[in-house]
């Protein structure tokens, strides 16, 4: 076994850190080293700084970490973040101009011209934006961002029908709890209770899935020309986000065409063997009731998407459902995949 | 008061019969007499006859009369039709014959070209379908139906704005699980989960909206020439029927016209005052949030739609949420809403 | 009808204090006019001054009532206190002492000994303590306190048992989320989960089940000498606390015997017919699998104590379930019922 | 790697049939190869012959067997029985007279005084009642069951603490719905409710818990002489029964005396390394509000029993909490456990 590469994540005490700690176990490129948290954390043992709150306990090799502060200077190269928007900000940029390679699951950085917001299987080729982040902000190091736990699915099931020249995008979530943190969403809210509103979402959703798949013009990403519109909505589920999708092509695809770009989907995470890839990207399933978030998100380790129901849509053309793990596929897991994009690129040698 | 009119229940021992004895408690109209439910259960007390299931015990009333077969012989006149789909058909086709009116909440006629699929807010003129559907068939008695309970909250919401012209309806439903009867869902199915499908929903919706706003055209109704797509759900919800709505017009209204057609909408039901009708059939919710089942659905004593979160859809024109009781509005409520209009216009005097 | 009580709320704005609004709505006796909260509320008008958690919506009547500060100045003689541990014992004291009748569901006080820890059906006696607290204290006003929400279902069931001499009780709670409060429980803990720990509720519950059916003697009461012993749990359940209790009897009573005591139990608010008292403060279900908390506990207006399952206990003497409304009979009706008794006593009168 | 064992299994397509099929996957001594069911399914291939109710699919090594009639003739000879308790009797007791042995999660043949009930840490001597069944059957095959899914928790608990003597226990459970099997409890009934009620479970957690813990005596258990009192509940959980248990020791046992004995326990299972052991058959958890079902159910494979909060009960001696995993721990993983005990005695070569 080859060395691994030592890396840190920012953020390491919330909800999403410990989804990135859990997500590490055992991974056979990163080796995770190092903690950054709030002052307030700052010095403790892991163990002693937090409330573990995932199922299973807290790792056994992260436990005894001294959590540091979120500084540049002792962590190593590669820093995941898991920070809350209302911090990540200022500290990815820090740690960015410091030389790290920032791959971030915030959504602080997503939307700016010159950062890759990638899905490895979708838009591998975006990363070619950041020898301008770098030259335009005269940074060593680098930001690069995965999409929102909602827009996650949506794009793994429009990636490989954009072939057919998507027009318009109607998508309805129904989002888990675990996506809103801890403690989140309050129990009194949401047992047996639907929430049809979750601040920001639809912008995001809308606005994510255009950059994703849109194309690489030089400098920036030419967003995709579909109209996407989005209804965002909490229920009581734990993990995993599903979606209806209804769909406009602009070339009248056959629904055999559809399914079939679908179930061949493949991408550069698949023809490279990346470690935390799914065999396939696009889990097609053929119950006429899947797939179902307590029944299929954990599946391929929670990292690919399901999509099932494909249909004649009597509005738009055709419509189906999508499942992803919002945690895994739709966080940390993305965020790891797309460090290991970028070390089989290469940009991870200093 | 004048003298209450003697009612009965088809199929009084299921979950749907139990939520029309429920609703006629009190009802100044009409007057709960006659309970008829398969041969198992005919000769027995009521309340030897079957298990209670909702919130609250057996009304008193009914937990003494004896139970009979569904045959015409001895029920009164007017007949609420809580029938499973199974036997439905014949059954309510032999009481109409034998000059029975039949409300029925059923689906089995609801599509039949001259019976009316009525709610009487928006289309109370399709009662006129019924001289015509006696003259066909040769009967005294008539069928008149109320629409499936996820498409009520639909056409409560559009029907104030069909005036701007509907093309294209986009609707995605959260459903109850009360909605399924009982024991309906299995709670290992759902429990945490979603299940992105409902065996027939998405077709009855699509064409009962259609029909519902459709015109009146002599012995028919012409539906409405909208695109309408379906997409439905179950979700670990009780009661309330939770949708997001995606609206084309060909008018091109403005929101506000659109919010003052909801505020404003009042039926004959308002105008007349019947005993069941909510003052406002359509209540505009301004919290971000809302509605929202738990807390919403049972307001109005269930009988109106709750919209909110009425905004600009990218994709086609509007978008909002719309909320409806299941089994208030979209089931006994709306039959005995329905029988109640009926009567206000003479059409239970015999 | 007579000229109804000015009465006030201390803690309007939170969960309890909207229970206590939406409870009093329609009291003959009590006319709710004033309502107290923190600093940061008073001044603004109710309904922009909280976020109202509860079914249905802010009654018309509070909404546009002026918040008032926690200060004795303006509020009416008569105050139910809502108000957090936190911050209750200060405040509750100074409004005694200025002369105010503070009806508490705050757990400050329940444990002095000169303050009656009050179940109008169970231990009306215990108001004898006032003259001495007001004595003890120097105050014209008092403090009266209800039980935790856990208690009361417990002491309804264990009251008319008290005769057959009740030496042992284990109790096992099975408790909702709305005895939390708002924001409360996190969803993330509770979803599809039990929690088998509430801080400081079995302490609670075992001491004052002891001091409720305990004896008045002079200056103090004389707590049941029973060794109590009780396991809370938090279950995913909106409203009402479900326990199992096994307890053992000096006397050797038979089944019947206790039946019997449950059955016929009535109290001084039953003879004396308080607006808030259920006509029968303990119903026994005889259906195998009930009570139920979601099916049962909203009926007798959450007022009553529902006893199941009565049957031998192999380890102790017998053994049943019972269920109280944890926000109703647990919390706001319970205080509201104390205030009625006291009412009837004469103790209101200035 | 040995030659592993073929084994098959009775009532394959049920729920417990699928938790034993998933159980079994990568056994390193036992080789599923035969599927027993119903008349219906025989001559189908598995997938086809049942709905994969588990989260995963159908394992693909048995998706494509070919269901057989539960008939001695072709089935391997160890056998795990999965089996209604509908049909067990006769089908359980035929394939042992044939010669196999029978490792059965019927409760058919538990209470059975010449059938071993058996928990491998707890009582294997209990193994020794088999020649004599097979003697006074006339037998050359075997049944040997395992316990209740509600029974497990408690006797893993109480096993290692029987040494102090054990005299009066009081359980409470709450349990999962999984433990119903499929379709199993419906949603109406449990959905953000408790049903204090699940007939026959009580006597099965008395008499189970008895036989268990008690003594070897040549052709018989003696059963423990201890008083022991459930009441048996259901949760919205889906896996893991909760249970909270009072205690009473005729030793006067000090709190850290069972805590010792509780964390230092080891079985023969532990002792001999066998596949499906956990290594620690009970695992004290220190957080005060462990264990918890959907956080801590699936730890250890599903294998341990989870007990926090110990502690003085005022009413007996001490009380504490314990958490099994129903499905696992409780049905498949516990038979199997059986087997490879059975197999590391020599008891299935034949």
């Amino acid at each position: 076994m080859q060395t691994r590469i030592e890396v840190g994540i920012l953020g390491a005490t919330g909800m999403v850190g410990q989804h990135f700690i859990k997500f590490l176990q055992g991974n056979p490129w990163f080796d995770l080293k190092w903690l950054g948290a709030s002052d307030r954390s700052a010095g403790k043992k892991y163990k002693d700084a937090m409330t573990w709150h995932l199922a299973g306990g807290t790792p056994d090799s992260v436990a005894g970490l001294t959590v540091d502060e979120c500084k540049p200077g002792n962590a190593p190269r590669l820093v995941f973040s898991a920070m809350d928007a209302g911090v990540a900000t200022e500290i990815e940029r820090a740690f960015a101009q410091a030389g790290h390679v920032v791959v971030s699951n915030s959504r602080n950085h997503r939307m700016e011209q010159d950062v890759p917001l990638l899905v490895p299987e979708i838009n591998p080729d975006h990363l070619k934006l950041v020898p301008g982040q770098q030259r335009a902000r005269g940074w060593k190091g680098q930001i690069v961002t995965n999409p929102n736990c909602s827009t996650i699915g949506l794009v793994m099931a429009l990636g490989p029908l954009k072939q057919f020249g998507i027009t318009k995008v109607i998508v309805t979530t129904m989002q888990a709890i675990s996506g809103a943190g801890y403690p989140g969403v309050p129990s009194m809210d949401i047992m047996g209770n639907v929430i049809p509103f979750i601040g920001g979402e639809e912008e995001k959703m809308e606005m994510e899935t255009q950059k994703i798949l849109g194309d690489f013009a030089g400098d920036r990403i030419a967003p995709l020309a579909a109209k996407v519109s989005a209804h965002c909505n909490r229920v009581a589920v734990v993990d995993g986000h599903t979606e209806t999708v209804s769909v406009e092509f602009s070339s009248k695809p056959s629904e055999p065409d559809l399914r079939q770009a679908l179930e061949s989907f493949r991408g550069l995470p698949q023809e490279r063997n990346l470690p935390s890839a799914p065999p396939r990207p696009v889990i097609y399933m053929d119950a006429a009731n899947r797939p179902q978030p307590r029944k299929d998100a954990e599946r391929e380790r929670g990292m690919a998407a399901f999509v099932g129901r494909l249909r004649v849509c009597h509005a738009l053309d055709y419509k189906f459902v999508v499942l992803s793990h919002n945690t895994i596929r739709g966080a940390a897991g993305a965020a790891v995949l797309n460090a290991e994009l970028m070390h089989s690129e290469g940009m991870l040698d200093s």
